[in-house]
């Protein structure tokens, strides 16, 4: 994949400002479980996603997480370079979920070339509201949604994700995905499987009644 | 208040383009109760407060609300124009909470003004980041921070909003803010008098011990 097909309104950039980000790209790898950025504590940069697959979620002061979105290939990482942002008074960690080729533009880059570009800025304001909107949809799930129907929702996203009915998570990760806690997620898929919707072995999870468990995601069980 | 002293970025843009926007704007006045917009069903345009207060709030499809944040003086509401925001997927309620001054802008002025102007288009994005954190605040408290915190928070800034310990709310109302039902703000309040924290009676609550609220709101009680 090229980098120019993966940067925004590319084409609408002068030769100079395209020469700029050239000049100050830098491509990285990240193995499977690396912490990518650090909530506040750095400025990591504007993320292009060449491959693979990040998670970005939030900490509480007692360690406790909650996944508030993803971002594969072709996506685009804004938090990561929040520092651009003085308005931005919240924290986001990224970690790699798989392994991960990035391309890092300096937010100092990205912030002046953004100054001087109209569409530049405006496709920026469109990747803010995409990913509003996603935190709000999950705003809106663990305050109108029981945990059993976030949690049925979360294990057929996940064999999307995974391409396969079985895949290996612990019931820990899955506790950090939904913020919850790991005794929630235990109950509830011991629940499930009493129900026939899923079996359980050590460290993986595999789907056998997908229907059902669509059925419970969308309230209509 | 002059109103090209609130619309941003006034002094960037072209005579023309101020032009457009002086001959598109409307002052509208809504009295104390008045739905100003209705979610998704219409695209009242961006609004700038002359005077006054909004609230912005979710509803559920059963009917709950929860305030994501609230507007005063000079403040912008963007999500009131957010059919010019193709990535925006949620809709926001807004009403009046205090009898309000507001200037419309039609959404399609201001937006492609935004498309023109790197200025205009670059704060709008701070506008977004800004509610962003609002929302991502709030978030948090409904995921880490137990109710009585927070009830004792919405106490402390609506004594702020009215500039009186003395204030008249209904425990219904106070629910609707917070996304709880109203059975368990009345519990709450009953333990805060019990408490000696606030006194209760018909249709207001007053703040007796401003001092203990605070530490309780802070995780210091």
């Amino acid at each position: 994949m090229e980098f120019t097909s993966c940067f925004p309104q590319w084409d609408k950039l002068s030769p100079a400002q395209q020469r700029r980000v050239l000049d100050s790209v830098v491509e990285k790898h990240f193995e499977k479980g690396a912490v990518i950025h650090d909530g506040s504590a750095d400025c990591t940069g504007l993320l292009l996603m060449r491959s693979g697959q990040l998670r970005a979620f939030i900490l509480s002061e007692d360690g406790r997480e909650i996944s508030i979105y993803r971002l594969f290939e072709r996506d685009i990482c804004l938090f990561s370079a929040s520092c651009m942002l003085r308005s931005i008074r919240f924290s986001v960690n990224i970690e790699a979920e798989k392994d991960s080729d990035l391309w890092v533009i300096p937010a100092e880059v990205y912030q002046s070339l953004m100054e001087q570009s109209a569409p530049l800025a405006n496709y920026t304001n469109e990747l803010m509201a995409s990913r509003f909107s996603e935190v709000m949809w999950l705003m809106e799930q663990i305050l109108w949604m029981s945990m059993d129907k976030r949690l049925a929702a979360f294990l057929l996203e996940e064999a999307v994700l995974e391409e396969s009915d079985s895949f290996a998570i612990t019931h820990e990760q899955i506790a950090r995905h939904l913020g919850t806690a790991r005794e929630v997620v235990t109950r509830m898929l011991r629940y499930f499987r009493s129900e026939g919707m899923v079996s359980l072995s050590r460290g993986s999870i595999r789907i056998l009644d997908e229907e059902k468990l669509s059925r419970l995601a969308e309230g209509r069980l």
